[in-house]
């Protein structure tokens, strides 16, 4: 028998309606022909109602407990949807993360999995079972402990049902109908993909497009699972959705897939660093340690100033989310105090935003930035920072020109054109 | 070490400050030297949620979900206490039904202990931990599912616990400071009971003092677990609240402990009842099977009326809920179509009312239903049925007198003196 394995968050199992809502998505792929796993989350608001009693009881808390209160909220919903599955006649039952039992490392509050034995649930669908519902989010520790997963794991624990099982493909039932080439809130020209790669996804979602969680991707990719999202809200078939698949599944390859945007960001600055080996080291070392998460880093060439007593200096530019800039300053003057580094100022530029163009098309086509340039340079855009990887190009812009920039760059690669 | 049970119900954890109040109890106990298993509850309302979400979902519910779902809340809770605790420096941690493993029944919603081995948790008082916190009212089939006990199941979770680890006592706090003499509501010269022996206890609760819950006080009475009720609302010390205990351990017994009472009691007559072998098994088990709770039985003398065809025939009397009445009206009614019954008519008392008096000296004191009927009478209450048992004497009133009946009956046995 053909395997599903479909996954619904939150918001798409909000109340007893919204539940109803989904279970009736499964039906229409169990009267498909499918044996069906359907992972859920928590009743949006219960898994976030837990935390604050978490840390209404402790602020430091132990994160076996925290793991063993939060998971509550999947249990719930679980047997609910097996209980609202039933009722529409199809074989179904609930599967807690120590039953399956889903096996992860005991790193509380942020496990991996080490394994997912299929035993349990193959029985289950051998004896005429159609549908298993698994709590999402949770497993079990070596120690027969509650794990979770960290935020978001609901969707990990859908791709690694996936690859488990060797599901046909993992469909994340989500509030938004599909992936866009940018953000339709920002141009109207926005056109939702068929087919996205897991590169292009994996970029997309770290440039803060939140459709997927970057680890269910990642496991996505690794375990080539073929990954769907579309939206609980809507009439949904076979075709619906944007699929996140492997490249070679993608015939019509454009060189750009999507335009990213990353609103908080700043610039920062440290002016004339002392230039010799191991200086980028001992920069980015105690900003890691600060729990800075820095993006790029532009290292301008150095120079000599005459008649000065200090060698060759350098200018270091990193970029970092605004709400951690006083930390990136503080990890700075330590540094400084504790005679690591040494520089003549620090410059910071919290008005800067983060525009990105991605797609795999970029490996075989040259020209992709030129275009880029040209098409911010014709709007009177000033590129303040420039980094590119492989299938991306990124530049830092003053933030007033973030969605001018957007625009003009979908119109420049043609993304409105399918 | 010695080990002590602490139950903590619904109302005793309903929130955060609560959670807390209890949690400072225990670590009272852990520092007299005490070993703890604590048991607690769901907030309170949350398994009503629960319910609420399941019977939303499924009229005909799988009692496996069922049990999934609304075992949820202890799960929240335990985690919350073991937090608590830690946060007071004490060594705790919660355990989930399946961690124990608490070994049930495959009964979902009223399953039966099957066995609580004791290794799991042993070891980890072996290790240094001072506090185990159980979820209770729940528990692991054979098949490896979520059971619940049924409500009231933590009550019985803590009694389980006690026998099986050999606490010195179990105490249950609740939201009352102790077991009285009688309702306090109804007079005020009604006294806390210092102790009660687990007989008493059984022909209180089950008449109506809902303190504790009969089943958790037949397990206790069974492997001699000595239980406290006591306040979860009030400073308590080792001398708070109430024992119930074997009878051995009760110096001061006085022939009666208790006046009990029961409001909605309905006492049904089948007039003119044909009187022959196997007649009571004819009409008490279409009863039964409908669900009826039948209470108290009489059977008049038989009587021949002179001329009439019929054989001898009695006349049946029995109590039920008020709330049953129609049920069993319905159950007689069909036993009279399927032949099985014949009777003249049905005489329905609603408005009545159960009293009695509990005590275990009744078994060697001889007087105690004489002055009980003589108080009455000095009130010129009718008694209209009377049972009686080893320890028990029950009468059916009018309901109109059933607070005066209390009130000359608490004076008539000197129960406020202690």
């Amino acid at each position: 028998m053909p395997l599903l394995v479909m996954k619904f968050g939150g918001t798409s199992v909000a109340d007893l309606a919204r539940i109803e809502n989904a279970a009736k998505k499964v039906q229409a792929e169990v009267a498909r022909g499918y044996d069906v796993i359907v992972i859920v989350s928590a009743m949006s608001g219960e898994t976030n109602k837990m935390v604050g009693f978490v840390e209404g009881t402790s602020k430091l808390y132990d994160a076996r407990e925290y793991d063993a209160v939060v998971s509550s909220g999947e249990n719930v919903t679980a047997g609910l949807m097996a209980l609202r599955l039933q009722e529409m006649g199809i074989a179904a039952r609930s599967w807690q993360g120590w039953q399956v039992p889903i096996n992860t490392t005991s790193a509380h509050s942020s496990a991996r999995f080490v394994s997912i034995p299929r035993d349990n649930i193959d029985a289950k669908f051998a004896e005429g079972f159609k549908v298993a519902v698994v709590a999402g989010f949770q497993g079990v520790s070596a120690e027969g402990r509650v794990t979770t997963l960290g935020r978001g794991g609901s969707d990990t624990t859908a791709v690694a049902f996936a690859a488990a099982f060797g599901a046909e493909r993992c469909d994340i039932y989500t509030d938004v109908d599909g992936v866009y080439t940018t953000d339709p809130r920002i141009t109207n020209k926005a056109r939702k993909l068929d087919k996205i790669a897991f590169e292009e996804m994996l970029e997309l979602a770290s440039l803060g497009a939140k459709v997927l969680q970057t680890r269910s991707v990642e496991l996505a990719m690794r375990y080539k699972v073929r990954l769907r999202v579309l939206s609980s809200f809507e009439e949904t078939d076979e075709n619906s959705g944007t699929l996140v698949c492997d490249e070679d599944e993608i015939m019509e390859s454009k060189v750009v897939s999507g335009v990213a945007y990353s609103r908080d960001e700043a610039k920062v600055t440290l002016v004339r660093v002392e230039d010799r080996p191991g200086i980028a080291a001992a920069i980015f070392g105690p900003l890691a340690e600060a729990g800075v998460n820095v993006d790029m880093i532009v290292q301008n060439i150095s120079e000599v100033e005459v008649g000065s007593s200090k060698g060759a200096t350098t200018d270091m530019t990193f970029s970092c989310p605004t709400n951690q800039v006083a930390r990136a300053q503080k990890a700075m003057e330590d540094a400084v105090a504790a005679g690591m580094i040494t520089y003549d100022g620090i410059v910071v530029d919290s008005d800067v935003a983060k525009i990105s163009v991605v797609g795999i098309g970029m490996r075989s086509h040259a020209g992709v930035a030129a275009t880029m340039f040209k098409a911010l340079s014709k709007e009177n855009v000033n590129i303040k920072v420039i980094a590119t990887s492989e299938i991306k190009i990124s530049v830092l812009i003053d933030r007033k020109y973030m969605e001018l920039a957007v625009q003009a760059l979908h119109d420049a690669f043609e993304l409105e054109k399918a």
